[in-house]
C-alpha cells in the first residue's frame, strides 16, 4: 500500500461526550511510530466495557474518544523496531498487552503486561504520550490502546495478535476480549475435569464464555445462575445443563448449589462482577478440592467477606484477567480451536450491523438483547 | 504378646477438668474393635490443639479426657477386618484420617475424610460410639481419636500411618500433627519454585515447619513474620532470612513487604490464625501469579475481607488442612525425608520430659518456651 508513513483519513465513530451517540466522522490517522503498527479494521463487535466507559458514569470522563477493542483487521504498516508482524497480517487488537520482557510476561503463570497492562484511563500512545487520531488538528483521544471504531486505528505492538490469515474475521473478532475470557477462565483457571460439576454465574456473554469451556472440558453438569430466567434457554446452546435464579429462593444460592450437588460444585467461575455474586460463587464449591475463579469486575468500595474456616477447608480462590491469555502467545491457540471446530463461536453472535449503523449496537447492548452485535467496517 | 482381646492397665495423663493440671491415672484400655488398633505409645509431644481444649475456653467441655495427638508407636493388637496393621509395626497416629472410600480419600486434592475429618467434640471410638479408656468403670473421653497421653490407646485404622521402622519415634512422633502441617502447607500448596520469595506468618512451630518446607523447596527469600521479635534469632535455624515485625512499622505489614520485594512475595504462608494476619498475608502476593495459603485456625466470628481487586489481579488464596497430608498415603514419604536428611526435625525439639512430668509441657508451651517438648512414656 501507498499509505507507509503518511497519514490515512478514514471514516471513524466519534464519543463527543459521554452518553451521547457516537457520530461518524472522517478523521486522520498518523502513522505508526516505534514499536507501533496500523491496523486496517474489518469487523469489531461491542462489548459491555465499550458501553461503561462511554456512558462514564464511574471514572473520569476523558472525550471526545474513539471507543472499540473487539475486532479483527489487517496489518496496514508497521512503526520503527516492528519486527514480528508486517503488512498483510492478519489479527486481532488486544486491549492488554505483551511486551515479552517484564516479570509477568516471563512468568508463565501472569499475563498482567508491565508495560501493557489495561489502561483505561490513558487517551494516548506510550511512545510520545500523544493521540494518532485526529480531526482538523483537534486530538481525538484512544480507548485502551485500540480504538477499533475507525476503519484504521494504530495500536502498540505488543496489544496486537498475528492469527491464522485462513479465520473468518467476522467469527473471530469476539475473541479479542469477552469470549477469551470467559473461556480462559474456565480453561486456564478452573481447570474443571472430565465428568465434574461447575457452576457459572453471570450468563451474559462472559459467562456463558465460561460455560463453553467447561464444555470443551467434558464437565457434565453445568449450573447457570442467573437473576434473569429469560437467559436460560439460550445457555443450553452452550452446555449450561440445569439453572438457578437465585431470586426463586428463600437461602443463599451457595446453599441452593450444595444441596444440588451433594456439598457444593467442583469449579465455579463467577461472570457478574456483582459483590454477592462473587461471595456466592466462592462459598458454592464443595470443601476438599473446589476452586472458585472471579472474572467480574467489582465496584471500588466493594468488600468481598467470607468466614476464613470457608478457606481453611481446602477451598481455592483465584481471580483471572482475559482468562489468563498471554494475548500474543496464546490467542493465535484459541483461534485455531475455532478453526479445528472444538470452540463454536456462531452463537455468541446475535447481531450485525454495518458501520454507519454502529449506534445500534449500543441500542442492543443496552436493552440486553443478544450477545454480540458484530459490526461490519466499510459499511 | 499376651494382651491381645484383653483389656489392658496401664498409665495414662487424665484431664479431669478444664485447666487443671493432667493427673497421672491406671486406665483400663479395652481391645480395639472392629477398624481399630491398639497402640503401645513411646512417645509423645506436646501441640497447641491439646492445650486449646484442656483450657476449653472456646468450646463445650469434654471431661474427664485423655489429650494428646502428636506421638510414635507401635502395634499391640489389631481389631476385625485390620489388614494393613500388624503387631510390632512403627506407627504414627493422627488426629484426622484416611478411610480410602469417601469422595475425599479417592479425590487426588482433598485429605479430608468424610468418615475419619478431625471431630474435636466426638470423645468416643466411632464404631460403638463408646469410650476404650475407663478408670473403675468410669469412661474417660478420646481427643480426636488418639489419646496418646496414655501408655496404651486405641485409634482407628484410618488414622494410623505405618512408617519405616528404622526410624527414631522420638524425632518423628513430632511429624503427627504441626511439623507437617506447617511443611505441608509450603511443599504441597504454596508449592515456592527454586529462587523465589516466601513470607511465614508466625513464627512458631508450624509456622517453622512452613519456612523448613520453603528451605526444602529452595525459596532464595524466606520472610519471617511475628509480633515476638524474641523469634527472630531461632527462626534463622529454619531458612528465614529476613524478619517483619509488623509493630515496628506505621503502615501495613503488606505495604512493608510489598516495597522489599518490588510488589510482593512470591508465596506467603499464614500460621497464626489472627485474621489480619490472614488479609495481610493475602494482600502481600504479587499480584499476576502470587500465591496465599492460609493454615492458622481462626476465631468462629472471623470475617476475611479484602478488595475483589486483590483477587481479580490474579492472586490465589488457599486453605489446607495437616498440609494437605492424606495420613496414611503420605506420611511415610515425610518420615522418608527426615532418614535422608532432607528435613531436619531435631531443630524442632527443645525440651524433653518423662511422662511423670507431663504438666511441665503444658508450662513450657503457654510460657511460650521453646517448640516442641517430647513426653518419654513409660518413665
Amino acid at each position: 500500500m501507498a499509505s507507509t508513513g503518511q497519514v490515512i483519513r478514514c471514516k471513524a465513530a466519534v464519543a463527543w461526550e459521554a452518553g451521547k451517540p457516537l457520530v461518524i466522522e472522517e478523521v486522520e490517522v498518523a502513522p505508526p511510530q516505534a514499536m507501533e503498527v496500523r491496523l486496517k479494521i474489518l469487523f469489531t463487535s461491542l462489548c459491555h466495557t465499550d458501553v461503561y466507559f462511554w456512558e462514564a458514569k464511574g471514572q473520569t470522563p476523558l472525550f471526545p474518544r474513539i471507543f472499540g477493542h473487539e475486532a479483527g483487521g489487517i496489518v496496514e504498516s508497521v512503526g520503527e523496531g516492528v519486527t514480528d508482524l508486517k503488512p498483510g497480517d492478519h489479527v486481532l487488537p488486544v486491549f492488554t498487552g505483551e511486551c515479552k520482557e517484564c516479570r509477568h510476561c516471563k512468568s508463565e503463570e501472569s499475563n498482567m503486561c508491565d508495560l501493557l497492562r489495561i489502561n483505561t484511563d490513558r487517551g494516548v500512545m506510550l511512545n510520545d504520550g500523544k493521540s494518532r487520531f485526529s480531526i482538523r488538528g483537534q486530538p481525538i483521544y484512544h480507548f485502551v490502546g485500540t480504538s477499533t471504531f475507525s476503519e484504521y486505528t494504530v495500536v502498540h505492538v505488543g496489544c496486537v495478535a498475528k492469527i491464522n490469515p485462513a479465520a473468518p474475521l467476522d467469527k473471530v473478532c469476539v475473541l479479542s476480549c469477552g469470549i477469551s475470557t470467559g473461556l480462559g477462565a474456565t480453561l486456564n483457571v478452573a481447570k474443571p475435569k472430565k465428568g465434574s460439576s461447575v457452576a457459572i454465574f453471570g450468563l451474559g456473554a462472559v459467562g456463558l464464555a465460561a460455560a463453553e469451556g467447561a464444555r470443551i472440558a467434558g464437565a457434565s453438569r453445568i449450573i447457570g445462575v442467573d437473576l434473569n430466567s429469560n437467559r436460560f434457554d439460550e445457555a443450553k446452546k452452550f452446555g449450561v445443563t440445569e439453572f438457578v435464579n437465585p431470586k426463586d429462593h428463600n437461602k443463599p444460592v451457595q446453599e441452593v448449589i450444595a444441596e444440588m450437588t451433594n456439598g457444593g460444585v467442583d469449579r465455579s467461575v463467577e461472570c457478574t462482577g456483582s459483590i454477592n455474586a462473587m461471595i456466592s460463587a466462592f462459598e458454592c464449591v464443595h470443601d476438599g478440592w473446589g476452586v472458585a475463579v472471579l472474572v467480574g469486575v467489582p465496584n471500588k468500595d466493594d468488600s468481598f467477606k467470607t468466614h476464613p474456616m470457608n478457606v481453611l477447608n481446602e477451598r481455592t480462590l483465584k481471580g483471572t484477567f482475559f482468562g489468563n491469555y498471554k494475548p500474543r502467545s496464546d490467542l493465535p491457540s484459541v483461534v485455531e480451536k475455532y478453526m479445528n471446530k472444538e470452540l463454536e463461536l456462531e452463537k455468541f453472535i446475535t447481531h450485525e450491523v454495518p458501520f454507519s449503523e454502529i449506534n445500534k449496537a449500543f441500542e442492543y447492548m443496552l436493552s440486553g438483547a443478544g450477545l454480540r452485535c458484530i459490526i461490519r467496517m466499510g459499511a
